[in-house]
């Protein structure tokens, strides 16, 4: 009953074999290697263009070495109130970006939209040099809240963030559950849309460790490796990373697990339901879901090893509130989720039900 | 009808004979001068207690200075929507700190209460290693929407921050005005408050240029002179700032400066009540006052020759807002606002009424 | 004949299968797992006592991140002039410890000693805050020139540091290799010999890309966390990291790997004494060599498919030089290193020499 | 007798008279007052050029923000083995470049040639991105051992650096004093010469605190206004500076207090030559002056009020050596040293030696 993170699951076989495989032999190091040249050729080939990429062991390191090639230390980006970049990667963008600031858009709700952005930036202090000055957009996808921006939504957003002249991020820890959600092409979520470069994640969808900086806009990329060095993110040994993509990327595997996740997380929400002493916060699109529990039986599925966490109350979108017994938590299924976990889950929770 | 800012004004000419004075014969450097260690010693004294002081060109580089002996790298430091530190320092603070981050109190009112501070600590992110995490607390007094916090008020926040675990650290750019504005001891607004280390500015009230930071809890200065040296701001003939700081505090001149400035601000709220196409946007304490203006009154007036600014929308309080063809305006008064200012500004003000 | 890096070579067997075998099932992320756990305490075992220790995926960052929890911002590292932090980090250590600067012995040779170590401390201006302070002394070991320290050696550097107030910091790199030659136990060679904070790295002798930050002493390692988690290396599904430290320290692995590595160096040396053209640049004790060639008999090799790096010519003891048709080479062998490819390198180098 | 630093002489009247005329009515704030654009056009027009230019009240502060808007920050400075950049401005160059190391050029002499500039580029590791990318050169002129280098020299320097792609910085704290020891104009030294951005120092020669950064080349100082704000050096009344700057620089002021330094430093090294128990260092052409002293008297000498300090070791040049009765000394002249000063100190030294 695994429902603590996508980040818990192990690894696909696919992509285990393909790590054995790359180091059965030697390899020229730090990203010279014929594996690192066709895991940046399979990205190619998945979003259908050209692109600059690189690889890292996690999403902190690729969100801030992205960001840190798109803004002026000091800019700030523009982000939504439960960023990733804004509360979960401490103060690593600051640092990576020579003190870059987040810029949370204030209103709460579970996903950004264009007025809010437009509304945010013009009101904005920008009196020169005082004020922080906001050059970039940073939009997760699936973002944190479990929401899937459609096309036209990012193509909304991106455009908004252009016409004010901020360039765009994404954050695609979870991208591969989004394109599985709305069965659309890559290429249309990201560059066609307007997002310059571009944090592909693979790790919580069945990698060990595989994140990537792809940039779109490739000018953006100068001197990179640079930056990859003084972070301590150029791995020696560094096929690790294009063995995982190459792998993850082909016949559409990346998918694969991706709608196993999602359709666990479909399955997990329509269950819940059903269920007493338990409701949905929000309706979600991804394999994240959000519940607002009975605190008693949030005790219990805890005690009884549901692996769930207890979410932070400022998620709670404005003119929402939790009552005094309830608690918010987050429930994520992964490629690894099985019926099992689902049934037991619910199993365990009537029972507990049954007895309060 | 010089309202745009204090620091238009030029200097008290006890600070400039007090500058003159001390350039005429040789000084060590550094401040290791009789220059320096008397500004020091007049700080000690007006504040009744041992103090560990140092003295800098900018409030900008004294906050942000006495923040990074207070922060980790990786903490947040909890402040006002309107705090100079978040929003009229660029990104400096994360500099200087190491990367801190400033997090402002959501709730959008001129004033910080405890209630708000105690609401938005308990409900601040607190995963360890990856949410920010809040260790001080910063508040300005008088602050940068004109209010000025009682020794009740100060002492309760101070309580309050401390009770979760934050030191306190005081922006006191215009201190002079809060202390003036209550009559007094200004060990009661500080030390005595609970405050840990303190920012006090001259420069915005007679001085050329001389900001302190003083350390209440002087185990916090350790090592401060490296943090001096490595922004630049160990000025090598040092003694600038202990003149000026000396004169300013001899015989209770800054008080006498600010009250000055205090009660011209008075007089300038008073008329305004009078005028038409112009009101108070929220009662102020100290030498600023905030105003909303009819637009084509405010624009005709910059025309005629006053100077003020408009001023961030963002700075209104929750449940204000302005109409279409008002604007919001900062008025400041200092030390050198005499009464023909004022008396000219209404008498404008009036002529230009008349013929909208 | 890949003699390039010891970081060309590709992983263990058991090092590959311990990596498989964790990412069977679930785990806890960010290292609150099983395989960290036991990762930890092998290092525990392995050293014969208790440990702090954290896991990164390259030398760079272990080495970065290890400083930054040593040393202030206004700090210097003493080091040695090839040592990895000064040359081969890019301006890494700087950005992670806050600014502190890497100082290198200027004394040019092979190995530092510990008479070097006082004069350089000695005559370093130490005039604060205007100048920077030495506070730690990294030593490499093996270092980057091919030495290995004797136990009294490691001994006598911390000895001298510790007597100027300054702590010890070990890369370790190719430790492994430097416990093989010596045939110590690892205990000898760290804490016992004074080490505070030590990089054990296992990418070059077998690894995939696994490097241990060890705190002997562990109150450094206060808020450790954070700092992994600001800079990226906080990875989610860390225990691809304790999983190859296990494995690779069980049973002797590790040594039996570098054993390998440190006779197949022995043998090359051997063979390159017969060798016209090339000549051993000075002796060397772990697996790495350094050989002066005949240009044109380098470039023939390079041709002829031999895989190995001219060197910095900064890296030549004082007192000697290059012949105008000489170059500086380093050669390194690998837990991967046949027999084959020395022999087929010797061959192939007298083919040409017979040829020149 | 004091000859401890040029920066232990306080101020002429004529800075001082020009800054309390100054601070006699109001202006505006941050550099936008008519005082800072006549700063900035006396410098354009004792430089014959158009510049960018902007104010600090430190030479530190100086060049840190001169270099940060230069290089990237994997970048290095190349410097003399005595820049004040590399030993006197602890890790700040580094915290305000976002890292950049300073590199000085290891031939110890007391000024350097393009030869020796050559052969350090040349020599340097430059793989990218391991190692740090020297893409500046820095220049003091009058540099920290005295020296002066010729309008040729100069140029040879700059065009060495520019043949292996480095620009170039001029450190100008002591200007002035090349200046009227060369008898040159300015831009003969400067932007004719090569130089692209220099700091130009006021305060060592009669200045309170006033310190320029001049752009020959304006477009490095992009966003130059935002790198003053985030380091706390974008004064709010910041007519201090320009209005010193313009008195220093009108009517040959500047030059005038410079000749006199130069011309008393001159009359200091021909008395010593005349005395017992000191000696010449080496030949010095500005306003510094290094001598080698009998330890006993240099210790007499103190006691008797001489001020005056004792220097680095390593400033020594290579070959040079004291003996162990003899103590390196540096002995500076300023705008206010009076024969005086220099008659006392050389019967107090012949007082002194006649009882050693």
């Amino acid at each position: 009953m695994i429902f603590g993170s996508d980040n818990h699951a192990g690894a696909s076989d696919k992509v285990l074999s393909a790590i054995t495989a790359a180091y059965q032999g030697a390899a020229p190091a730090y990203g010279d290697d014929d594996y690192t040249r066709g895991g940046v050729e399979s990205i190619a080939q998945a979003f259908g263009t050209e692109v600059s990429a690189f690889f890292v062991s996690s999403g902190t390191a690729a969100n801030m070495l992205a960001l840190s090639a798109m803004v002026d230390p000091w800019d700030g980006v523009v982000c939504h109130h439960q960023a990733h970049i804004l509360l979960d990667e401490s103060t690593g963008p600051s640092l990576f970006t020579g003190g870059a600031a987040m810029l949370p858009v204030p209103d709460r709700t579970v996903r950004m939209t264009p007025d809010q952005l437009d509304s945010m930036i013009t009101r904005l202090p920008s009196d020169a040099p005082h004020n922080i000055r906001a050059t970039t957009l940073s939009i997760t996808q699936a973002n944190e809240c479990g929401q899937v921006y459609s096309v036209d939504e990012v193509r909304a957003l991106s455009d908004m963030a252009k016409s004010h002249g901020l360039s765009v991020h994404m954050d695609g820890a979870r991208f591969a559950n989004a394109v599985a959600a709305l069965g659309v092409h890559p290429s249309e979520l990201t560059w066609k849309a307007g997002v310059d470069v571009f944090c592909l994640g693979a790790s919580k969808n069945g990698a060990v460790a595989a994140e990537a900086i792809i940039f779109f806009d490739q000018s953006l990329a100068k001197d990179f490796s640079y930056r990859l060095k003084r972070t301590g993110h150029l791995t020696s040994k560094a096929r690790l990373y294009g063995a995982q993509f190459s792998a993850w990327l082909a016949d559409d595997h990346w998918l694969e697990l991706a709608r196993h996740a999602n359709a666990q997380a479909d399955a997990l929400r329509t269950a819940v339901d059903d269920l007493e002493g338990v409701r949905s916060a929000w309706p979600c699109q991804s394999n994240e879901s959000f519940m607002v529990f009975n605190k008693e039986l949030f005790a219990a599925l805890l005690e009884a090893g549901v692996s769930m966490y207890d979410w932070y109350p400022n998620a709670l979108p404005e003119g929402t509130a939790l009552a005094d017994n309830e608690v918010l938590a987050r429930m994520v299924t992964s490629f690894a989720t099985t019926d099992e976990h689902i049934e037991r889950f619910v199993e365990t929770a009537r029972g507990i039900g049954s007895r309060l």
